[in-house]
């Protein structure tokens, strides 16, 4: 499964029960110091909503602008005028 | 919600704007009433749940046993056996 | 430690390590029975919109339209009247 | 599209439809911009993932490893004597 071989070549490579534990530890803390990183950048984008909110904006409908904007233009156009003919369709 | 009129008429086949008006209908009333069984069966697992931590049970433990018990043992077993070697790596 | 041996006697009201093993496997096995249900539920669900798919339609299209028809028409209404004004007052 | 210009300046105040257009624009934008440096954040965490993988760790058991380190470490340990005890209990 884990055969010592050359997973760990970092000279020091301090292997416990076969794991080159300073690799592993290193990339854990990588991986969580991104983690913070993304966790502040999801608390910002959570205080422009609510200033959005504060200026008398509807959070919901900017997120539906933000979710129609990372779209193809020529898709969304495709997509509204497929939901218009369904509604139409059921006399919605 | 949607009164029969001449919509149900199988034999008519309305097309409505080159929809198949009462496939179309048909559909999406098969699949609301499917969600609408879903939804009795989500709330009868929360009951479970409720009458779970009435009688003195962890909910969230009773969940992962769950999830052990969806899972191949083998695999559950080699999965905590590597998470004990990598814990004693890194001197958790 | 464990003395009670044998778990599965109904009237026994076995306990083992201090749980309720009869009730405990009982809820367990309720609830798997009810996710058994649910995933069937699904697996119905997805052969509708295969058949759907097959039929012409646009499933997403038709995902939407389920999606509108479980909100309030009002409800509705009024945020695809902000869309539309937020999208002119951005020029899209 | 969208021009640069004093976007935040609430004398100039322009509004469309009752909307202040260029308040409107500029939180778009800035959410906009958090989204992609999440993204990258995302991505690099991937690349991560992948490198762990390549020096031959679970990926899986390090994901493990990381929530558990999330959590605080008395919580971690009752969740998992639990689990050992109603495992037993269920002859598990």
């Amino acid at each position: 499964m884990f055969d010592e071989g050359d997973a760990g070549t970092d000279t020091s490579a301090a292997t416990v029960g076969g794991i080159a534990a300073d690799r592993l530890r290193s990339i854990i803390e990588r991986v969580e110091r991104l983690e913070e990183e993304r966790k502040a950048l999801a608390a910002d984008i959570k205080d422009i909503f609510t200033e959005a909110k504060s200026a008398g904006f509807d959070v919901r409908t900017i997120r539906h602008i933000i979710r129609i904007r990372r779209q193809d233009p020529a898709a969304v156009e495709e997509q509204e005028s497929l939901l218009d003919i369904y509604r139409r369709a059921l006399g919605m």
